[in-house]
């Protein structure tokens, strides 16, 4: 007898089985138990509904507060998709993405309100603030006057979309990646797994949850009856006293969090061990052995939006955890094995053939089953090129080791991870050419010790034409989210480039990564 | 995109992760690794293929033996199903189950051929001998003959039927369980989670690999890269002679294996402490003392057959897990909460209306969701009688506690649970009437120390005739299998019947479980 597999199911789970335990605490602010908690849920689906909303597209703009986190349950549960937003990026992007993903109706947080208030009027979309303020109280009242009865799940395909996460890929637009209802689930169980989540667990929300629905964290502490603690702004100290106040036995984070967690002049030794899991680029021996030795396990977990996202995981044995800090870094380091339910993770050649466990030919890994995506909105051609062969192509090189471990050696040419966030080199690359000055540019990601990897761009100007990285940072920051805006320039009379005229990207990339074993960071 | 959810992907990633690690050790027997059981998975199913069984149903005969727990991944490598049988049969009940589930092919261990051969010859089933003698020599050699190079996954359908398991049920004809691939696949990762199962679990066969699939541990320790221990006899020594060797780390058992281990006589304290999760009937709070002592770890779970099989467990949370054992053993008791990957578990009332948590009105536990069988093969009346409603009917009565833990107060007043498992009393009434001298017939539950539960027989004799209990259980033992025949017999004149002569069996059930709290043990 089949029902749906969907996150929802896990709230329902949840909200059945832990009535009086606390769902969700934000510090300095409310917090709900899970009677409350669902009560809110049915109330914002209902006024979602009442709205003439039902089945329609609703972007969601939030910091991670308690009101962003409702809309990842209530929002489907009205029988909507949700297109969470990045929180970091301008009105000409949100412009885009509210046009592309065909949204109707924008929950945004009124410390966001402003930067998205222009795109969504040109657009004709209805904006609902959320927040403490005056207009958090106009969307309180919105809620106070819906009933908070159960509603019935509104799920009956398990392979509809349940969220449109846009992600910048290799291309100068944003696409909008399609996560069905049984991706989503799949993905929170195995986290639940991996985490030895339970329901004394309290998950701390460090990584953004708009970053592929915060790993599937919006959804998948609520099955086992866990406590969230929403974190509006990650900082150092923030995060501390949020782990020592509420007893946070689970957080996720990129390695610049960690790099930030572990900086001496904010790092607190714990009373209590919390399990950490990061992805983004390869965290450092050094920041592994730091966090170990204040009291964080962490494990590093590797994905992509497209595939729900958590597809492999640095798995250790017992006898692998008894390691001293010095062996065991190294195997924390690689990206490791393919996870209980993400189906077949493998490192192939252009043929579809797995490479050798050799530990030095390269591949790219290629990812097949039920996590991955079912395809970009409205952009057919970008899905076949990216599922072609059956298999979703990440575009991350890497090699596989004799032990079966997976380790990232080089990605896309195009893509550059910076602080976690994903870059397109492409979308910079467009900006820089509407500069009157600039006759080429290509950019490449950098190597950089506190982002992991930052943008840096190559320049040729047009004869008679100036323009200093100042000027050019300023023309990109004016159409670009911050952290894309390159930090670096290099000017050049000519780009390298192919007899047919192709620029030769990977002479410019390798300039930038001489002297490193891999080309991530 | 959607790639089949089957316990075989478990099995494929076990094998791709892990191949140097021992998957399989037969105690005084063989031991494989990954890599080598893999090939023999492979062999198994091109042998099956090769003798033109693909496709087909095959059941399986056998202890706990390492060639038995093969055919749990072969038979449906082959593209078959499987048929497991329980082991403890009479040859007039394999004749049925082998007849009804259209079996064409029996793999069976030699110490059960005689047993089942006339009824196999009967129904022109060809058999294949399984074990360590002359006949197990010719098995290895038919897999010796086979390559044993990677056979693709074989599944397409993630819904079609995987194994047919016959349960007792409340009728006299025993009815085969259709589970498919996604029902034993999502059991699987459950069971996974709430084990806490790694690479480093050492997992004992010491339930019956037949009790619907061994509560999915025919598969689900190889998800992860475990090591199987099994156990042809289940006897304490040999257990606790295994659990100190292998370094055991798991086990399931029925509450008499228990007992079995904590009889003082036998029972030893473990240096390691090993997960135990028991079902069949509620572990008394003694023996959970008892086994805590010696450093097993118990957890309630429960389930059917028809749910594939475990959909609640006894869950503590960490503050309940600190109580002293005469406060937690209640709540180890109660069967609790519906598991992460069960759906929908509630004790409803006969219009599907849940009963109140109040600890104290009785309904009966109705389960609907992705662990519910697909039906009863060629059964199509009883299918849908059990899923009258949308909700399969477990027959088991309960309550609901304001905590929202469930427990079983009585049952179907047809089923006998008795040492794990499951009689019909209506199949033991249809002998016994079958005897000259017997008039009428009625079976119930008995309460008993060592079995949980046994068959008590009120037995009304024709006039003139006469027949006592060692004669009625040379009869029953001639048809049935051991564990069903009565072990108390109660003559009378006359059984109650009501107005319209139908026996009122509640009557006689509540004179044999006087001064009981529950209608289980």
């Amino acid at each position: 007898m089949n029902t749906p597999l969907t996150p929802l199911d896990l709230i329902r789970r949840g909200l059945n089985i832990y009535p009086d335990k606390t769902a969700v605490i934000q510090p300095g602010g409310p917090s709900f138990t899970y009677r409350q908690w669902g009560g809110r849920i049915y109330q914002l689906a209902r006024a979602v509904q009442a709205a003439g909303f039902a089945g329609r597209h609703v972007a969601v703009l939030s910091p991670n507060t308690h009101g962003g986190l409702l809309t990842y349950s209530a929002v489907p549960w009205a029988g909507s998709v949700l297109v969470p937003l990045n929180t970091r990026l301008t009105g000409e992007e949100y412009a885009f993405q509210l046009r592309h993903a065909e949204v109707k109706l924008l929950l945004v947080d009124e410390t966001l309100h402003a930067r998205v208030e222009q795109a969504a009027l040109d657009l004709g979309i209805e904006v609902w603030v959320l927040g403490e303020g005056e207009a958090g109280a106009a969307f309180e009242a919105r809620l106070a006057a819906q009933d908070d009865a159960p509603l019935p799940l509104p799920v009956t395909d398990e392979d509809a979309t349940l969220t449109i996460n846009f992600t910048s890929g290799t291309t100068s637009s944003p696409k909008g990646v399609m996560l069905t209802h049984r991706n989503c689930f799949l993905n929170a169980i195995e986290t639940i797994y991996y985490f030895k989540a339970d329901q004394d667990s309290v998950y701390l929300h460090t990584l953004p949850d708009f970053h592929a629905n915060g790993w599937g964290g919006v959804w998948s502490p609520f099955g086992v009856g866990a406590t969230h603690v929403t974190l509006p702004a990650v900082r150092a100290d923030a995060a501390y006293d949020a782990i020592e106040t509420y007893g946070v036995t689970h957080l996720c984070a990129a390695p610049t969090v960690l790099s930030m967690l572990t900086n001496p002049e904010q790092a607190r030794t714990l009373t209590r061990p919390v399990r950490v899991a990061t992805a983004g680029s390869p965290p450092h021996a050094r920041t592994i052995a730091d966090m170990n030795a204040l009291g964080f396990h962490v494990t590093q977990v590797y994905g992509l939006t497209e595939v729900s996202p958590l597809v492999t995981v640095a798995e250790l044995s017992a006898a692998q955890e008894a390691l001293p800090t010095t062996e065991r870094a190294p195997l924390i380091a690689k990206q490791g094995f393919e996870m209980i339910l993400a189906g077949e993770v493998d490192v192939m050649d252009e043929h579809l053939t797995p490479t050798p466990h050799d530990g030095t030919t390269l591949g790219e890994i290629m990812v097949r089953g039920n996590l991955v995506m079912k395809g970009y909105y409205r952009n057919p051609d970008a899905t076949a090129k990216a599922l072609e062969g059956g298999w979703f192509h990440t575009g991350d090189v890497a090699v596989t080791y004799p032990d079966g471990r997976i380790e990232i050696k080089d990605r896309n040419k195009d893509v550059i991870i910076s602080g976690g966030e994903n870059i397109s080199s492409v979308e910079i690359e467009g900006i820089l050419y509407a500069h009157p000055a600039v006759r080429e540019a290509v950019v490449v990601a950098m190597p950089d010790d506190k982002w992991g990897e930052v943008p840096c761009a190559f320049i040729a100007l047009h004869g008679g034409k100036e323009a200093g990285p100042d000027e050019l940072s300023a023309h990109v920051r004016a159409h670009l989210a911050g952290f894309k805006v390159p930090k670096h320039y290099e000017f050049r009379d000519d780009l390298p480039k192919t007899a047919s005229g192709k620029f030769q990207k990977f002479i410019l990339r390798n300039e930038v990564w001489q002297g490193q074993d891999r080309k991530v960071n």
